[in-house]
């Protein structure tokens, strides 16, 4: 398969691809396989080929046409039809979702059909201008009328108008909208899903009672249309209803398989986790597009150097590899985690499809929910502190826009809000490994998951009596030494976050006030700790998984003790506040052996970043371009600017008629 | 002069505005006193009344549209006006500065002049694409050619053309272009400036030999039209170098009162650092226009709740306050911080104006110097950091380009940037640090600088042996506490760094390597906290002087007490390294402080972003209006957008032929 994939041009990044320790194209097929390769591969060049998709570096496209060229994309996206279900279920890497098959039943699959072959163009509508985290406390309503079987769809006022939906700025047809359902009796259900009619297809004209519109321009990801809508006694077929968690008869009686309202909520919003780990992995990719730019500039940029010598590269510098190699190793890390969650995930969904009732399933389900809450804020901070790093350590030319570090940055922003603000989610797994230490002290339970994420914490009375015994380096170099600290620190987290919620409870707080007090320094580092420690573990497997090809298994090994060893100093102090460390020493030696191996992978860093990078096309970016021609391709691109050599339409407005100081002028 | 302040409206915010521990109006005077504050109030005034200063919140303005604006409005403030020489001199806060005066001598006041009612229109050209920070490896050339007595400028190559030079893109008429001067012997007499002609002032057209343009689009600053020349043997009259620093005859000979061709250097380079010190107020800005938005956001948006009351503020979250509260305090700080060093910088300029040539003159230009190399990075990153938190803590609002967190974060991106990447200016600092150590270790020296902000080194042995004694929350709630910690960790950094350097020295490497592999847990660590200290003492003494009025003492304490813990908890790990903290309670102390702080100042939250807040036309955010009305606010502005309600240009396109399930189309 690897003499499939292309080599490089030849330029001044071979330097570095020809001392790199490793095969970059057994690194490729390994990670991605042979399938996946020749998948990428088949779309990227579809898109190179296809003029719908041409893209000019940096260009100044106005909002509407951002928004055009998506409409015309995606429906071009539907006719390459490059992925079937049948596909997607062989190889589930290539999987997509649909909120109404999810949350409907049989009655709605032709809103499906219409939904792939584009008639129809839906929204989901849940947030409201007023109200975002707290989905329970939604204010739009649906009321049944018995008399024409229909539901009344009503936005109460202008603060609960939906907002944010993406797609119902200009687009959307329909919307999957979440009211509060009342039957005929005045009784409310709870937050139910409806299918709502916005726009007529054929004109796009808003339907009466709907008051539809734009939300404006966001910092990035302006291509989607987010939009708002306020309905006015908007009357829709009870069979609307997205009826799987509960449904009206057509006389009025509420029915539901659920008897817990809490239940029904929970198996609503799971339409969402699948999200959270999707977001998980989007925002790892664009952390590693950033990282193929900053890299390949470092390798290539030159500044300053030892006296009566050339020029070095950035790269050189220990500083300039401590700012961008760790973040290297954190991507190779969230590469593995991010698909080993995703496969976690898929396993749950099989088993949800085939109506397993389970405990072991509904186990799982906490579980997922746990890892899925806690891997966004993972993958969206570090993606956002790292391309911000990236950003910097390219100096001016990482603030061009042809670069495009500035819309990696805008584009993946969102990443650490929707779905769930992230330090809202990490609560939701902060409570999880509370109810696990809860239930083992008041119902004698034994921690174990199905996923054994937790597995640990039952020896955490052990774990908190270890100390950090590292004394060189070499030792240091395994992964297993942050993974020792980490295992410390959750038990250690987790011990004090309950101590410090049952001290605010004595104190009088109820459990609101109380959980809310625990948060900083306690609850949230917890959730943090935990996923780190989970990334942190699964990627230590694989570097010593004996399917691991021998020639990748160092590299990856000094990736794997880079992070852990980078991550696990965010909690130094935390390390000496519990004894885990003390003195001198321990510091030193994580410090010097973090700078040892960012030295020495920094021959390695570009033949890690081509494993990660797609075509030249697709990145996008100058500086970052494959060839490393750093200068020539900048230059060219800027020389290829519109307007780049016109001067400015207000010329004539520049000078009065006042005299210029002659001898000023050039001679020519 | 409180009285002549307008109130703000009553609203939503008026809960904690009741609650505020001290009188708005009295800070605002004590932080700006009346003349500043009329200053503004005339200035903010006069924008809002000007059409040509309108502005929509969240508009797409396309890039060629921005500079447009740009320039109208730029030609407008040369009318306006607002500052006379004589009124900046007599009151220095409102300065401004001119390269040519600063570079040149008498022969280029007309220059000066024609600036000054924009007839011509300069820029500066230092960097070239492929060096920045490299300044002494710039390549442009400027060849003297004494049968004519012309300089002959020349771009070896397109690597050395210049770039990223600020008006040159569209603008500039003229450039002060840094180049190797050559003299007819060949001999090369290393950077110097010229004044360039680029645009026939008349037309705006190149001059031939002339290859100008624009770059294109930036993340940010794009009112600002950033571009790059190309010289091809452009012949320049011999007085059009800015002979400051180093003449050439009519016969072609080479002038200089400089003998140290390094001193030379250091005086060309000068005229930048009053830009490190602007720059550090700029940044500062950013913050706090983004934190009255996320503030003001915090204290009116509301979200979940105790059971069964009402949803309350976020503001009233520990998590929110934890995340948002300390870099208010950080902003006081920097507030006071700013002013402060650019008082020093006035006085050593003042200094030099007068043509002082005395050790302490010298000593406080070296002083000065490494202050505003750290300041700008110490403020440009709490300020990219804060707009960041601000940004993702009002949630989904705060992605809504109308908010303005986005372009606050955009904007501020390049002062990580500009004059200096951060990185590399905090190596003047340490450096610095370590002459004054090197001088009192090898001769005895006294550290002792004309700022006073080294002296405290000087007792170093004995602020080494100290320890963080406070055992309660009350002692660490002043800010002597903080202020002691940094005094060690400076000792602390100090010496090993120094000990780190001759490490590596002794290990055989050259000084340029040796400090390189010094940056990195040490230098870098030192010159940062340097900073930090001098920042914290400066407030420190602000908050115990007894000329600041006792009604604002208590929350200015608190805000400084909270800054020095809060910043000081970045370094908790080194603390512990080398002893100065033992065993658990230091830490819960420091964070349980912390967290009362916060909680103590949200109260005060609000009041004290209404001392920072210019007018809501200048502040310019929906959510962030001074009447609080976050949701009628955001909504109307969002339903002003153009083409808020409008179908697509596409819609026509969106339904082809197929029919559309007709069961789902709404009843009307």
């Amino acid at each position: 398969m690897a003499h499939e994939v292309a080599d490089f041009p030849s330029g001044p990044l071979d330097i570095y691809r020809n001392k790199a320790s490793f095969n970059w194209k057994d690194m490729l097929c390994f990670l991605d396989g042979e399938e996946i390769i020749a998948f990428k591969q088949h779309v990227f060049k579809t898109f190179e080929n296809d003029p719908l998709f041409a893209r000019r570096p940096g260009e100044d496209v106005p909002l509407a046409e951002m928004r055009e060229r998506t409409f015309f994309r995606l429906k071009q996206l539907f006719r390459y039809n490059f992925l079937t279900k049948e596909e997607v279920m062989a190889n589930p890497w290539k999987i997509y979702g649909s909120t109404i098959a999810n949350l409907g039943s049989g009655r709605h699959s032709n809103y499906v059909e219409n939904i792939q072959d584009m008639t129809m163009f839906g929204c989901f509508g849940m947030t409201e201008l007023s109200h975002g985290s707290n989905t329970r406390a939604m204010r739009t309503t649906a009321t049944y009328d018995p008399s024409s079987q229909e539901f009344v769809i009503n936005s109460p006022d202008f603060e609960a108008a939906k907002f944010w939906v993406g797609n119902m700025g200009k687009t959307a047809t329909h919307a999957v909208v979440f009211a509060q359902l009342y039957t005929p009796d005045q009784v409310c259900h709870g937050l139910h899903s409806f299918v709502v009619p916005l726009r007529d297809p054929k004109t796009l004209l808003a339907l009466p009672g709907v008051l539809v519109g734009d939300m404006g321009k966001k910092l990035g990801q302006n291509g989607l249309d987010n939009g708002f809508a306020l309905f006015h006694n908007v009357r829709i077929p009870r069979e609307n209803l997205l009826n799987k968690t509960g449904d009206v008869t057509p006389d009025g009686r509420y029915v539901t398989p659920f008897k817990d309202p809490n239940k029904r909520l929970g198996e609503s919003l799971g339409a969402l986790s699948v999200g959270r780990v999707s977001i998980t992995r989007m925002a790892l990719v664009n952390l590693k597009l950033a990282l193929i730019v900053a890299i390949r500039f470092s390798a290539t940029r030159r500044q300053f150097g030892p006296k009566n010598t050339e020029e070095i590269p950035v790269l050189e510098y220990q500083l300039q590899q401590w700012r961008l190699i760790p973040y290297l190793a954190a991507a190779y890390a969230l590469e593995h985690f991010s698909k080993s969650i995703f496969m976690n995930f898929f396993e749950f969904q099989i088993g949800q499809m085939m109506r397993e009732k389970t405990d072991r399933q509904a186990e799982m389900g906490r579980e997922i929910h746990a890892i899925a809450s806690s891997s966004k804020p993972l993958g969206s901070w570090i993606a956002q502190r790292g391309i911000q790093e990236c950003r910097e350590a390219c100096g001016g030319h990482g603030y061009l826009a042809m670069n495009r570090l500035g819309d990696l940055r805008n584009d993946n922003d969102p990443n650490c809000t929707y779905e769930g603000d992230n330090n809202v989610l990490l609560q939701q797994t902060s409570n999880y490994l509370l109810s696990w230490l809860h239930a083992k002290h008041h119902n004698g339970v034994r921690i174990e998951s199905p996923l054994h994420t937790v597995d640990f914490l039952d020896d955490s009375h052990n774990i908190l009596e270890s100390k950090f015994t590292a004394r060189t380096m070499e030792e240091c170099m395994d992964s297993a030494v942050p993974l020792a600290a980490y295992k410390w620190l959750v038990c250690f987290l987790l011990e004090d976050s309950q101590k410090r919620l049952e001290q605010e409870m004595a104190s009088g707080k109820d459990e609101f006030e109380a959980r809310n007090n625990s948060q900083v320094y306690y609850c949230r580092s917890l959730a943090i700790a935990y996923i780190e420690h989970n990334c942190l573990q699964r990627f230590h497997e694989l570097t010593t998984d004996t399917d691991t090809p021998a020639g990748l298994r160092p590299v990856l090994s000094k990736l794997c003790a880079l992070y852990g060893l980078w991550s696990l100093s965010n909690h130094m102090a935390t390390l000496y506040q519990g004894n885990y460390l003390s003195g001198r020493k321990p510091t030193e030696l994580v410090q010097m052996t973090i700078l040892t191996l960012c030295s020495q992978l920094k021959d390695d860093a570009v033949a890690l970043v081509d494993v990660l990078a797609p075509t030249d096309f697709i990145l996008n970016s100058p500086i970052g371009n494959a060839d490393g021609q750093l200068y020539k391709n900048l230059w060219s691109t800027v020389m290829q600017g519109s307007q780049v050599l016109e001067r400015p339409s207000w010329w004539k407005e520049f000078c009065s008629d006042k005299p210029v100081v002659g001898s000023l002028r050039p001679k020519l």
